[in-house]
């Protein structure tokens, strides 16, 4: 790099040096460190290092160059040219070699590090930095002069033409390596995996002479009810496709805990549910990869996030020692493991797993995946995030610190335990409104857009699930049929025919098809109070980590999971499920969990990241909480009104009611016991 | 350490140091880098810190200091000597402290690098250092105020008392890692294995609480036609069971090349062969464990050495490279790979196995574990090694230089492809003995002590072995049957009725129980000629590293395997098999190969040694070597005696007789091609 060598300034990173006339532009950005892609090592096959030379005058010359600062077009880019096209203005990095003083625009489709920009609310980008990628390379032939083993010679080759150290190949490779060496004709293309820059890497996996189909990974969001998957492109970050299944392990329990009963109980019980989850898990790969007509054997990551319970299940471990204090984890480490030790089998033989680390026994690698998603550690102001799920997970925290209790809210929320309940699906109430005046109700099912009330409405109802529930419950506080202590009222009471009498308690009727042979879909006292420990449970937690922070209010709220997707924020208000904030600091992250298994899919250097933020984390566990129990007792009433919300002043109109005096007493009777505790 | 600190003296190390009064002897040791076991941590669990005082006048002192230069015999080690007996004059290191200044001998069996000096002919030790050890340890309880997982709070004990950091454990180790802890009231045993000293180590499996049954490992010489197997105790290296079986790929076919032609011409019949040999080692494996009462889940380790063949078969690698040039091998280098990955399944489930480097395409592991075993590289004199199987490996070399090359010399030395012949079982006949002036033979057979001449000889003759075809050849060319050129004389020549005339050549008839319904077993033409070709072959190899090394003769000569246990060295220098040296100067090593694997399970830092040292070794290709074939022609004659052994003098005195002309011709024809050429 003499003094008087033509200099190459890259763009946009600004990078720039000086280099020998003939030095290739992708030479010139690797030894300057520019992000500029290259598959095949420059041999002008895979034309990942595209480049646009926008020439300028230089001061040293004086005069504006043109066309003339780099070689001129050559035959490997005039095939390349011929064969796939290149766009007009657009150079091989690895042909056009240095003439004169230039500068290069990379353009984002050939940097390694593109960005990949969210589709949802949050727009934080993400940084595509896979863990896995593809790289071609040229192996030297075997002579009689040269006994060394085919594969010590690809080695040396990755190593010389990428700086890529390699470990020892598993036997897949070995088995497949001599075959394919010599039908590519000395060239393969390589699945090269490197859990980080400075770590040896892993060859998945090879295929005969150069292979431009991209590599894919999952996301996985392993939920007690749902495993919802992600299907991603490793070179650009696209989601092929998104699909969920059902977790068949409800068969074994609704809830989490009841889960760990099974496995206490029945002798094999964790490996059936094991097996159940691994086999679900398999089948949802397959689904997507044949949606997306894409050979399993591209997909070689797995990015799994889920709650302690499951997180022990899906790794076959035992999760008794969850059920009890001090909810011991076997492991709180994040987690590599070849995908087939899960019993995998729709992805390549070699595919690797990475588990997101656990932040304790009842707050999982889905807090975690939130914590990354959300980054509170990132944050300026006091965030509260909020993932609802069977289980709450609940994160509070700024820059200075944060802490994450997870809170059992139970299914009530996903619809299950509810008198009409059923999960989300076809025909499911999921909205409901009651006019205040009438009582008459009226809701949406999932499948239609039009409400009940409309003419045209002919769907078949068949129950109600989590978020009509809760919009249900939250509307009939505001219509007065329900009292702050959660007592349904009667018929005499609130003025309806619609408050059934059932069982010495009152129950609301919302549809009744009994007359065609439907269901009659009422919400009773029950589900009332189910509802009401749910939200204790979760409003609880919130507020248990806002004792231990020692605050009283929160800048803002993040809702996850369920709660941003189907659950009306205004109605989660109504009920008191979470703690008081301006509604114009309430944002819905959507599947945040989901979204931080696709940010630790795609970029390996946030795995190493999440894994320090978690052990930063303070974990509060709600379960030896005394004032927990404080906080979940106090939660119990339905509030009034909730000030902040202008839209829901009719709230405020609503007399406070008290249908009879037991039940006004047990209210009283509640808080007198929690102000001496 | 202050310098009026006691005096700590350990033998036979010599290490020295002050240490505080109150410091246990097992501390001082560790401090000092002294060579002293403890599996239990200091716990006075284990005993194998074991050491004897031994006091003495300290000059400081002027006085002989007797009992109290330790602290007094304490509880644990009065509980220990009850519940498993204190050999009079030892203390618990962990227990006894330091008072006085005092000599402390460390008795062999407490030193961790203990040596085993081996039992067969050269004396060499191998220093005990195995890559897995069992340690035990006490784990903190989990508790609602540190929420780490019960692995985070295990590695965090392995490293603070053992200084030992863990990798990730696998699935296996995690599934039942929280109910060995509490099974063992948070102790357990651990198999760490670590490849070596530097490494981070991998918890292989664990027991509840302390548990002192030694780990085990395997030695494994895996040839063409027998598998050989050593099982070893992984704390003193004794071998506890040696056995072999058949390689079952005997089935595909005799020799090496047969079974490459074999997967040829087999699609499939590769992995028929892997699965065989993958078969016949498990059994074996299984074998050995029971006759040995120990349970396979302490098996942890697998050292294997074989032939590239046998390397790439037992791989599932398809050998079909291996037998067309450039011979190139899928991998060169030593192999750590899980052993159920070879789906061996008596053995623990994660034991590990390890395969030593092949040297070339022909030049196999097997050859490497000879290295290790003989060390020419560490040889003052020129030493040639040939270990004889189905192939024969020769190592040519002393500390300047060493050469390496196979030769396909058949199966002929191992009977195979004879017309009488038989592998070596009861029955064979292995010696033979031809009286020169009678040319009556006499022989021995496999399973009997005495001669067919003797009058109590009854045994039932079934065919002849390598060993005893090799003799009979020699034995016929020291009586005269058999002229320079290999040629059998009739029975009009020889003056012996025992030359039958069969198929326009002569047999030489050994033994005829015909009469009883028993074989009649003659040494052909066809037979001698295999022998001819086999000896050739063996000699043209080891001709060819001496003229690469620009020798015309060696110090002295190691036969290894074959060789040593059954072939007669008399009978191979009157074939002329090896070049010629002094009779003192040739040594049987045994079967070296097995011993190399022994030392490379034993010990962990020789695996690296050995892959450095192979790197250097030059390899000779015998199949592109114009010069080998020249040797091969020139080595067809059987010689008529060797100088340097006067036992053998009577051979000198033979006639050079040429039983007719054409064959004496075709003798000087070869001897003028050769000349020549």
């Amino acid at each position: 790099m003499a003094s008087d060598d033509p200099l190459v300034i890259f763009t946009p990173s600004g990078k720039r040096g000086r280099f020998p006339v003939g030095t290739p532009i992708l030479t010139a950005a690797r030894q300057l460190g520019v992000d500029l892609d290259s598959v095949c090592g420059g041999r002008g096959i895979c034309s990942k290092c595209q480049v646009t030379p926008s020439y300028g005058a230089f001061p040293k010359h004086g005069v504006t160059v043109i066309d003339t600062a780099l070689s001129a077009w050559n035959a490997v880019e005039a095939r390349y040219d011929e064969k796939r096209g290149l766009t007009k203005g657009r150079r091989l990095g690895c042909q056009a070699t240095v003439q004169h003083d230039v500068v290069i625009d990379v353009p984002p489709e050939s940097q390694v590090h593109k960005q990949v920009v969210r589709k949802e609310v949050t727009a934080r980008a993400i940084k595509m930095d896979p863990a896995t990628r593809l790289v071609c390379i040229d192996v030297a032939e075997p002579d009689m002069h040269d006994l060394s083993g085919d594969w010590e010679r690809l080695a040396g080759s990755l190593d010389k033409s990428f700086g890529i150290k390699t470990l020892q190949p598993g036997l897949d490779v070995l088995t497949k390596l001599q075959t394919s060496l010599r039908k590519g004709d000395w060239q393969v293309t390589l699945a090269v995996h490197q859990p980080d820059a400075d770590s040896p890497a892993q060859v998945l996996d090879l295929w005969p002479g150069y292979f431009d189909t991209p590599l894919y990974g999952l996301a996985i969001d392993l939920g007690s009810t749902t495993i919802a998957a992600h299907l991603c492109d490793l070179t650009d970050g696209t989601v092929l496709r998104s699909g969920g299944i059902m977790n068949p392990q409800i068969r074994f329990g609704e809830d989490l805990m009841s889960r760990v009963s099974y496995a206490m109980m029945n002798p094999g019980g964790d490996a059936e549910m094991t097996a159940a989850v691994r086999d679900a898990l398999d089948t949802l790969i397959a689904d997507l990869a044949s949606q997306a007509d894409i050979a399993t054997d591209r997909i070689v990551e797995l990015v799994c996030v889920c709650n302690p319970v499951m997180h022990h299940l899906l790794l076959g471990i035992d999760p008794v020692e969850l059920g009890q204090a001090p909810f011991a984890l076997a492991t709180s480490g994040a987690l590599r493991i070849p995908a087939r030790d899960l019993d995998l089998t729709s992805l390549n033989r070699a595919a690797q797993t990475y588990m997101l680390p656990c932040i304790a026994g009842h707050v999982g690698a889905d807090a975690a995946a939130v914590a990354l998603s959300e980054a509170p550690d990132q944050s300026d102001d006091l965030v509260l995030i909020v993932d609802v799920g069977t289980n709450a997970e609940i994160l509070l925290g700024n820059r200075e610190q944060v802490l994450a209790c997870s809170s059992p809210t139970g299914p009530a929320f996903e619809g299950a335990q509810i008198s009409s309940g059923q999960r989300a699906a076809p025909g499911a109430i999921e909205r409901v409104e009651i006019n205040p005046t009438t009582k008459e109700p009226r809701f949406r099912v999932i499948g239609s857009d039009l409400w009940s009330d409309d003419p045209s409405f002919d769907e078949t109802v068949t129950g109600i699930c989590g978020s009509g529930i809760i919009e249900a419950v939250a509307e009939m506080r505001m219509a007065g049929l329900v009292d702050p202590s959660g007592l349904a009222g009667s018929a005499a009471q609130t003025g309806t025919a619609r408050m059934l009498p059932e069982d010495r308690t009152h129950a609301y009727l919302i549809h009744d098809a009994t007359a065609t042979g439907g269901p009659k879909i009422t919400v009773t006292q029950g589900d009332i109070r189910a509802i009401q420990l749910a939200k204790s449970a979760l409003y609880a937690g919130a507020r248990l980590l806002m004792d231990e922070m020692q605050v009283d209010r929160v800048d803002r709220v993040v809702l996850a999971g369920a709660f941003g997707a189907h659950i009306s924020t205004k109605h989660a208000m109504v009920l008191g499920m979470i703690p008081d904030a301006p509604l114009d600091k309430v944002t819905s992250a959507g599947n945040a969990a989901g979204t931080g298994a696709r940010i630790a899919l795609l970029n390996r250097a946030v795995r190493a990241d999440i894994e320090q933020t978690v052990q930063r984390i303070t974990k509060v566990e709600t379960a030896i909480e005394p004032r927990f129990q404080e906080h979940f007792i106090n939660a119990n009433a339905l509030p009034h009104a909730v000030d902040p919300f202008p839209e829901l002043s009719r709230v405020v109109s609503l007399p406070n009611v008290s249908f009879n005096a037991s039940a006004a007493e047990g209210g009283r009777r509640r808080r007198s016991r929690a102000s001496t505790s």
